[in-house]
């Protein structure tokens, strides 16, 4: 990571404040396995009792920590988290699983579990081997600095290429206990995920049953992490986990159909979403953030597949980089998509300003008028196709200069 | 257009000289549609007795005339092909179904034909209104022109932000006559053909049934055509036609299995190849040609969804931009293709380096040696991706901070 990283745009100008959630404490170390001066190792720790959900990416060629979390999830015990960033141990081979193994082993040792409650994530340079001598020691030595306020520390500590740490939290009330969700994200090139996502770690003291925290992640992910691209890259190690401590005092849910299992559920969309949203905005080089709904399409999944056409078209990202409202693009990356959509039914709209309809530019167009609107930080645009009522929103960003300079020299 | 336009490194630098095809006459013309001080409207006459094949875009939002040329490779009778280079004439709804026709008539009135048997091609902005009204004047004025020997004219006229034309041709001798095969092509951005292509017209004096003709066009365009990506997206325009006239003297080709049919499909094949491969070598803003390899694949059709997935990744594309072997962006493109790919069995060679095989790096790789390959103009990947024979070649360029440039401001 030779080059200079200039802040998005969109980072924050502070960072949020995240609340205690109770049974969770976390500290980070500077393991210097890649970077230099800066924190890089990150221990997350959960009491005795807590549960796990999570997704993992999709990647036929996923990373041994992935296949190490998939495993793990089958019981969905949790007491640990341990992240590394500056290495993937991606395609490495028996010392990749290795390296997993020992890092699993001596977390449990410091932490006092059994290694398959240690959830084990890396994120950063694929192939290269692993040296994970040291893990014992600083293992050791992190867990005698845990806290459960340590969240700034924890969201900077698992960043690769990504110019701010990404944090979100939420509260709700449940059975009259307040119940807190707070997690931390990574994640600003390589980012396509499917049906999982890049590095995001939330933590609740909500009581679940683990079964329940599982199909309720898997769902929230799918409207979150699962609608958000930066380039069509998906990664070899997408891990969101989700651990839940059961100390906030509520009932324990258990069945998705009970109102208060909808309040958790909106209350982990929030945070997901924001999360999610926040890694966009983070997108390597990006100047826009852009939101774009597809509505008439087949059903659900057609609106989904034309929207992520359109997110990660070349063309209509550097269109947007160029402030440009070049709608034609909009029209070629619909017809690539594969999925029904009536040519001559087509409306397309950029923010308030609807350009076409009826498959064709209206009479009224004014390039002026939406040249204007390009303008802004935040673009929204959307497209009817003209079959049935499915929809879909995701979100994305632009392609720039930037993102060529970011990654033409990312390894070397 | 208002960017400077630097010439591909790959230009060739003098053009190559085509040959006439019995039969076949061209001419073009300034027509001012978008373009100022060069030739864009381009006409080709064939004699009586020609026929076509052809393959379209199979995009969604796909132009009037691909709509057109869809329904005229029914019958398959041609005398003409017009092209106009600035304006697609798609999304252009009734109004650009009407440009088509009245370009066809104008074109039948002056060549002397049906509407039916004219052609027509456009290619440039998708959704402004083609103004056609000097169709008739110009169409007229051409065929005072037609000569036998403007290739290079028309090759040149059918450009957009393409910075060398393209040109390619061929003979073969059938039954001791001498068949020509003679094509141009354009297209730089936007190339992402799905089962179609670019704008590319072949010629060929040789005697063959159109059903074959068809035939045989749509198997060579999967091979060539088909095998090529700039940059992931598929054009609304994508035609090849190939016309025959029929006078080399041959005996008329019409079983595939006949040796003859055989040996005139091999010679399609490298006219098509070349002008593909040209289309590739002036990608926008490209510094390397790309050939990827992919082999070991459950079977053709998963190797070449992987190699495209590896065309296609614009992390893969940067780091060969950057001359950088990162061959876990390799690792990363195969594995978000999903198909079949054993992670452990994973073989990957840049040039004549084998990198890594079993799925890890091999001990003796030298990033030095590997850094000095990527310096060529010409990069070639293989993979193999160890699950049964499978196996697909397919040619891309890199992503550069010339391609953004390019499309930052190319409609405005």
């Amino acid at each position: 990571m030779s080059h200079e990283t200039t802040p998005s745009p969109f980072a924050p100008a502070s960072l949020p404040q995240v609340p205690v959630v109770k049974g969770v404490r976390l500290a980070a170390v500077a393991a210097g396995l890649r970077y230099k001066g800066r924190k890089d190792l990150t221990l997350a720790v959960v009491d005795e009792g807590a549960v796990a959900g999570g997704v993992l990416t999709k990647s036929k060629t996923c990373s041994a920590p992935v296949l190490w979390c998939r495993e793990q999830l089958g019981h969905g015990r949790a007491r640990a988290i341990v992240v590394n960033a500056g290495n993937a141990n991606a395609f490495t081979g028996k010392r990749g699983v290795d390296a997993v193994r020992i890092t699993a082993e001596a977390a449990a040792e410091a932490v006092g579990c059994a290694p398959e409650e240690v959830f084990v994530a890396s994120t950063g340079v694929i192939g290269e081997p692993m040296d994970v001598s040291g893990s014992s020691d600083l293992l050791t030595g992190l867990t005698g600095k845990l806290d459960a306020t340590a969240w700034h520390d924890a969201a900077t500590a698992i960043m690769t290429t990504d110019t701010f740490p990404k944090l979100a939290s939420r509260t709700v009330e449940l059975d009259g206990e307040t119940v807190t969700i707070a997690g931390i994200a990574k994640g600003s090139g390589m980012i396509a995920p499917d049906m999982a996502t890049m590095l995001s770690f939330i933590f609740t003291d909500a009581a679940i049953a683990q079964p329940l925290l599982q199909s309720i992640t898997s769902e929230v992910a799918d409207k979150t992490f699962n609608c958000i691209t930066v380039d069509s890259d998906t990664s070899t190690s997408d891990t969101v986990l989700v651990l839940a401590t059961g100390q906030a005092g509520n009932a324990a849910l258990t069945d998705a159909t009970d109102p208060t299992a909808a309040a958790f559920c909106d209350a982990l969309n929030d945070v997901m979403l924001d999360l999610a949203q926040q890694i966009v905005k983070d997108g390597e080089g990006l100047t826009k953030f852009v939101t774009i709904n597809v509505t008439g399409a087949e059903n659900d999944a057609a609106a989904h597949r034309i929207a992520m056409a359109m997110g990660n078209s070349p063309l209509l990202k550097t269109a947007i980089a160029g402030e440009d409202a070049n709608w034609g693009r909009v029209v070629m990356a619909v017809g690539k998509a594969g999925e029904a959509a009536d040519r001559d039914r087509l409306a397309i709209s950029f923010g308030p300003h609807l350009l076409a309809e009826d498959g064709a530019r209206r009479p009224d167009y004014s390039e002026e008028t939406v040249a204007q609107y390009m303008k802004n930080a935040e673009i929204e645009i959307t497209v009817d196709v003209g079959i049935a009522s499915g929809r879909a929103t995701i979100w994305t960003c632009d392609l720039t200069h930037g993102y060529i300079s970011i990654n033409a020299d990312y390894r070397s």
